[in-house]
């Protein structure tokens, strides 16, 4: 902080992206304010910054939950030892993992309690007992919270023992029907992703040594980061009957006969706000989108001597109000210590997207100038008359802002993806090139291994709109008409 | 749910209030679905329609807290144990009630991991990092989060092992600027209960022995139950220098001289939830205030036979679009397989302030009846004409049964205050008559202990507010110009 009085070029301390894009994303996380290291092994601290960003994609969540038929509610934070080892491959992808309470209140425990890494097990514990007949079905349900996953490496956001996220849990009389509802949330997800968070998504299904452990299939979203590495940005599973025969949820159908629900589950955690850094940010820090920005438009006083400074505060002031009116997320910055270029550098590195700047020329002129964030100097500038039309005209900047982020991660991806059809060649250019690869995919689990040992790249999913042809698998040969995405991942 | 089918009466399975009130409560918790016994022992979970009364509580206390300048943030689950051995009243006054983590990714952790049973001491070592300088403050924090508490005796919403809440953490310059923070905070909470929950409460100190362990001086807001018991439904700590000086929270004040800081904290949880459950409830189980409502206005439709039933609910959807456009939260029961009866008691029982019912008579005069949760039978019952200032006419019915609402807490509550000056007297009447007791107050940390010993009751609070008056201490015999609050209490 004291640092910053000294009048500091934030941007300065943030590392080019394409020097070490690993360092530029610390650089980011740290000068933005968006997080810090926690004085707990692999857990962060989410700063107010951080934590905007995080409620804004709640709120683009939660309305599109609620919009198809979903409500929140709470489970517990602990879950008994027995009910994670009722499901058998749920288990197995889990112990390594688990985080385990085994005292409370001045005494050891009967029976150890997981700090749950995720919650199917005891939700479904509770369905049982709330799902009697067909008529109770389907249970939409949704829940906010921490998760605990101990994990050996992590990076702010994108891998932490701790996180926040939503987890979904359906359950559903058919197969059908559940199927339906989770390809539903992936479609939710997608919608989310590109119409708030201007990331261009690829959504697809999981191979099998990639799914959920105790998912039949696990759909994900993946999206290109800037240094074209692949981010899954949310995941949605097709139960089956896995978690229903493991904690035995029947209900009675029209006929009057038992049957287990068919069950999903889906997910997106804070992971998401680290997507977001990654697939806009540039080498002066965030770039936000609008529909995600904690502050969408920051006014700017530019005085020189006591004489205008009354004026053009009192312009900020009426201007900021009407914006705040509007419905706009603004803020005034009137901080008497620092100067607009500091303020100018301060809102860049934060990403926010709009800029305006008044003066005492602009008093005269009866304009502003307004400057994106998603256009370097002049070039996203634009003199905007200082009239009833304002809010009006800067709310289309904010559409066009929104849209021009989108479409240059979307030209990002377009350009960054290869055909392959060769194995080797593909080994040459995930080095070489990175980026996406598509690639006709018919590998077994062990073809899987070989190309993530040999490349460090991964199958990213088998995208849902496939185009119909068909080749030969880039690994085992094997004639296939799916096409898969494979890129290095995080 | 089978048993709802047959139609039986929900409140037939209410206890009276009367009868056995700690029962009442838990099938009112039951019977409205607001949460259920969770297989953890201590826990619960909490169901959709319990939920959204959070998720209410929550937007409003969250909209008081932007509008006096504090930001959200998240801080980890987890505190190394040895931060809360750190500051001596603390660790004592949370010893008994600690959660610990040993192990975690399969292995002994060198040093045990707490689950937080609140955030102060991690909080204030990330505060430490962050303040330097008289610019860096005050320092204005928030944290949504749940919390464990290891609770010898659990009742759902009340006492829960984990449960959910907020808290507030600030930094100031000064003890007067720290204390008036949480004298204002003490004041948000207070305008919270009285506006958005309809309730009641007196905003007071706690004595020494009542207060929270660390602080210099505790507030709270102090509501009577439908029992006459009282229930602290929120509390604002001055910690002084105390969680300074044990993370070492220092800044340079404009002389450049190191000072430590001067704390607060804050915090309202789900126990909030079982204040309006009891604040309000009746015979027939909840009653909630429309400002927390997660269902103001159900819209019943009344047909016989077919002919009909579709002009009916046609009305019925354009009734309830509208209102939904005016930014009431309405519900239309258009469930073919229960009658109108069923679904009364059914919205009875989960305490829906306003039950609009529309028949086909309705529709011939152009008119809807409109039946009020707050006063039973045709006492509650408005004919509204169905027109374009319906959902006007409604607000201003939500606005009476709010005030209405309040006006019958804080009715009960003057009712059921005995002003008492002889502890004899007070001991018999704790007993006979219950409710709140008006005393002097100038007792000793053992006088309390007496009191508490003898009466099951506790000085609840000394009221901020106070008379001026004085005379001798109901325990110590002591001249005093103080009256305290004495109860029962959750």
């Amino acid at each position: 902080m004291l640092a910053c009085l000294e009048g500091r070029n934030m941007a300065e301390n943030i590392t080019s992206p394409r020097t070490d894009y690993a360092r530029w994303y610390q650089d980011v996380i740290r000068e933005a304010e968006l997080a810090d290291k926690a004085p707990v092994r692999g857990c962060m601290v989410i700063r107010p910054y951080g934590y905007a960003i995080w409620e804004a994609i709640r709120a683009g969540l939660d309305r599109r939950f609620r919009e198809t038929g979903h409500e929140n509610a709470y489970f517990p934070l602990f879950i008994p030892k027995s009910f994670i080892d009722k499901e058998s491959e749920h288990v197995e992808g889990f112990a390594p993992e688990l985080a385990v309470v085994t005292h409370g209140g001045g005494r050891e425990l009967e029976e150890p309690l997981i700090v749950r890494p995720t919650s199917e097990t005891i939700i479904n514990y509770m369905f049982a007992k709330w799902v009697q007949s067909y008529r109770d079905l389907p249970l939409l349900i949704n829940q906010w919270a921490n998760v605990v996953r101990w994990e050996l490496r992590t990076r702010p956001f994108l891998r932490t023992t701790e996180f926040l996220w939503q987890e979904g849990h359906t359950a559903h009389a058919s197969k059908q029907e559940a199927v339906e509802e989770a390809l539903r949330m992936l479609r939710v997800y997608e919608s989310f992703a590109v119409e708030d968070a201007a990331i261009p998504v690829i959504p697809g299904i999981k191979t099998e040594r990639e799914k959920f452990p105790g998912a039949v299939d696990s759909y994900s979203i993946e999206a290109m980061m800037g240094n074209g590495w692949a981010l899954q940005a949310g995941t949605s599973h097709y139960l089956g009957t896995n978690f229903a025969r493991a904690f035995n949820i029947q209900f009675l159908n029209e006929a009057n006969e038992l049957e287990y629900v068919h069950q999903t589950s889906w997910g997106v955690s804070t992971r998401m706000v680290g997507a977001v850094i990654m697939a806009h940010g540039d080498e002066h820090g965030l770039r936000l989108p609008p529909g995600l920005a904690p502050i969408q438009v920051v006014v700017v006083p530019i005085w020189r001597g006591d004489d205008t400074r009354a004026a053009v505060l009192e312009e900020c002031q009426r201007l900021r109000a009407r914006l705040a009116e509007d419905g706009l997320r603004v803020r005034l910055d009137d901080r008497d210590t620092q100067s607009p270029g500091f303020k100018f550098n301060y809102w860049e590195v934060r990403g926010v997207p709009l800029r305006i700047e008044i003066g005492p020329r602009d008093l005269e002129s009866g304009s502003v100038t307004a400057a994106r964030r998603s256009r370097p100097g002049s070039e996203g500038k634009h003199s905007l008359p200082l009239d009833e039309g304002i809010a009006a005209g800067i709310r289309r900047i904010l559409d066009e802002i929104q849209a021009e982020l989108y479409d240059q991660a979307l030209e990002r991806r377009e350009g960054w993806t290869t055909e392959v059809s060769d194995y080797a060649e593909l080994s040459r250019l995930i080095e070489e090139k990175g980026g996406f690869f598509r690639c006709y995919w018919d590998g077994s689990r062990e073809d899987e291994e070989r190309l993530q040992e040999e490349t460090k790249a991964t199958v990213r999913c088998i995208p849902i709109d496939q185009p119909g042809t068909s080749g030969r698998c880039v690994v085992s040969g094997r004639e296939t008409d799916r096409i898969a995405v494979i890129a290095r991942a995080y």
